[in-house]
């Protein structure tokens, strides 16, 4: 039976990942979770981030579902670099997988789309690029001051997470990959992402393909989100188009996300993309489903597809049923997706 | 009276160029203007991109009025970094500014907002970052290829780019800078340029002031993109969201940009957003309204605001009036905005 390890974190995580793991009880019994306390609070309460014995015991699991980490109070950095991007890179989670759906009975902000219409996945490289940490600086705090930042990628790092868009395509119905970089300003790196992603579309004569500039990739998201199927693209620009991703299809409340080490070497980890939200935290009126949504990502990653898509077809249920202006209850959605993904 | 270097370049460059001088004739008569023959058409015919002695005469004018350089079958870099990224930093235009508003008459894509309720310009960094051209790599073609892209940073470059952004915030009726980065990994420039940011702050008390990560920003573009009054970033942040704000005001269509030299040591630099459009060139269908909006750029900054002020709300007039659905002519719209503007 799986094992899992649970960060709950901070502000509304522990509200949220309570129902998420409602939800996978529901669907898939006897799933073995641990808890680990990690996040600002524990940050404030004894100065660690992420000891090396919590790391170790992590990597023992098969995955790591967390809720969210961080309050305002924490300096920037300290719990990103710390923390969540260090158990990226330690753990190779080289595909950040964000799928974006206009849900019947959303209302999203765009005029132009309707539910339904939208249902895109972007795979967005997890180890590299600019979140590689290198850079620096000169001459600090003077008028002669200068920063750096590096963005590395190797043909190793870009060439398997092309491999990996691409055979999510294969499975889907529309099977297209539109790959997003900036090779006209970029053309190291653009040129790099643009050879493995050619080689790669050779292998799938079936997938169909296409480029875009990152500026007008981020303009399309908005004006024709329905256009897109499977996108792939480089760590930075993946963390932007999926926030617009998001933002399209009724905001980063529903959205999940998975880091996710397809080899199995290491733990993958899964995550509302939403922040701890401490304005509302503690009064149980924040909504679990993109916790829940990220603990179907979990089940799919794990073999158990079936009760992922159990889950799934739960939170679609659950978003249909809803009429605007009613207040929600986190438990009393939890308890609904769980009655609804175990029927 | 004013000098002025005109680059038509391709596809609709033209057309739309011929209003926009229209436009200048009829609110600043005498205006001299000399013509250029830049961009794919001469790159196909001569192999020349930007002669040293075309650079060194157009460093003699007063401003640069740019149609559209471009088509498809140019290899990409060849135009951006020879031609377009060459005249910003030969030119040092660190000011790369772009106005987004959505028109009375001009239905954006959002559900959320309302005409007039979007007045928002971006003071993008125009010269330094990730467009610097520092970068390299190794082993390239083969498994082993490691590929980088450096974003320099330097707090000359930050702090000046801020200062413009202050500036224009000051004379404005909101007074309100965001500035966008993405400090919580990006640690060292994101420093650098928070440090920046905070210190010209200090000197505008009457300034409000906010922080964004991009991913945030772009994310607020979409749902609430009447917040953004002035907002500062650097150059690659810029180019998306910049993209992303003509978006949800009506398309690229209609956004206009200048690279600005604030110190006029060099001439400053103005077009349209969009792009040669091959596709719709030559049959006079092209809407001119953005060329147009970026004359009335380049007036303002040649120290003409009252013809500025002019051609701007000529254009106001000239949205209000249109009709969803009846084609437009780029000859009949360009003689209604001078008709308009000169009245
Ligand atoms: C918190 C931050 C480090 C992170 C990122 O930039 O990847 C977040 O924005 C995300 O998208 O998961
Ligand atoms: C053409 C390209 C080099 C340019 C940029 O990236 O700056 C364009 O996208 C823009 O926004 O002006």
């Amino acid at each position: 039976m799986a094992r899992i390890a649970v960060v709950a974190g901070d502000g509304i995580g522990p509200e949220v990942v309570a129902q998420a793991r409602k939800v996978i009880d529901a669907v898939l019994p006897g799933v073995e979770a641990t808890e680990y306390d990690l996040g600002a609070a524990r940050w404030h309460r004894t100065g660690e981030v992420l000891p090396d014995s919590v790391l170790a015991e992590l990597a023992g699991h098969d995955a790591i579902l967390l809720g969210a980490v961080g309050d305002p109070t924490v300096p920037p950095g300290v719990l990103e670099r710390g923390l969540l991007l260090k158990l990226r890179f330690a753990f190779d989670q080289y595909v950040n997988l964000r799928p974006s759906r206009l849900w019947p009975g959303v209302a999203g902000p765009l005029a132009t789309v309707k539910p339904g219409e939208v249902d895109l996945v972007v795979v967005r490289e997890g180890t590299e690029g600019l979140y590689a940490g290198a850079g620096g600086a000169l001459h600090r705090g003077t008028p002669a001051e200068v920063a750096t930042e590096e963005s590395l990628n190797t043909r190793h790092g870009v060439e398997r997470v092309i491999r990996d868009a691409f055979a999510r395509a294969a499975r889907r119905e529309r099977r297209k990959v539109t790959l997003v970089h900036k090779t006209n300003v970029l053309t190291h790196a653009g040129s790099l992402w643009a050879r493995a992603f050619e080689a790669v579309a050779a292998e799938h004569p079936d997938v169909t393909t296409e480029y875009q500039h990152v500026d007008a990739a981020a303009m399309f998201l908005v004006t024709q989100p329905q256009r897109y199927d499977v996108v792939v693209t480089d760590n930075l620009f993946g963390d932007i188009l999926t926030d617009i991703a998001a933002a399209v299809t009724g905001g980063i409340g529903l959205a999940a996300s998975g880091s996710i080490n397809p080899e199995g070497a290491y733990p993958s980890m899964f995550e509302p993309v939403h922040g701890s939200a401490p304005d509302i935290a503690g009064r149980g009126v924040a909504d679990p489903v993109a916790a829940v949504l990220s603990a179907a990502l979990l089940l799919d990653q794990l073999g158990h597809a079936d009760a992922a898509a159990r889950v799934t077809a739960a939170v679609g249920a659950e978003l249909a049923a809803r009429s605007a202006g009613v207040p929600l209850r986190t438990e009393e959605v939890g308890d609904r997706l769980a009655a609804l993904a175990a029927s």
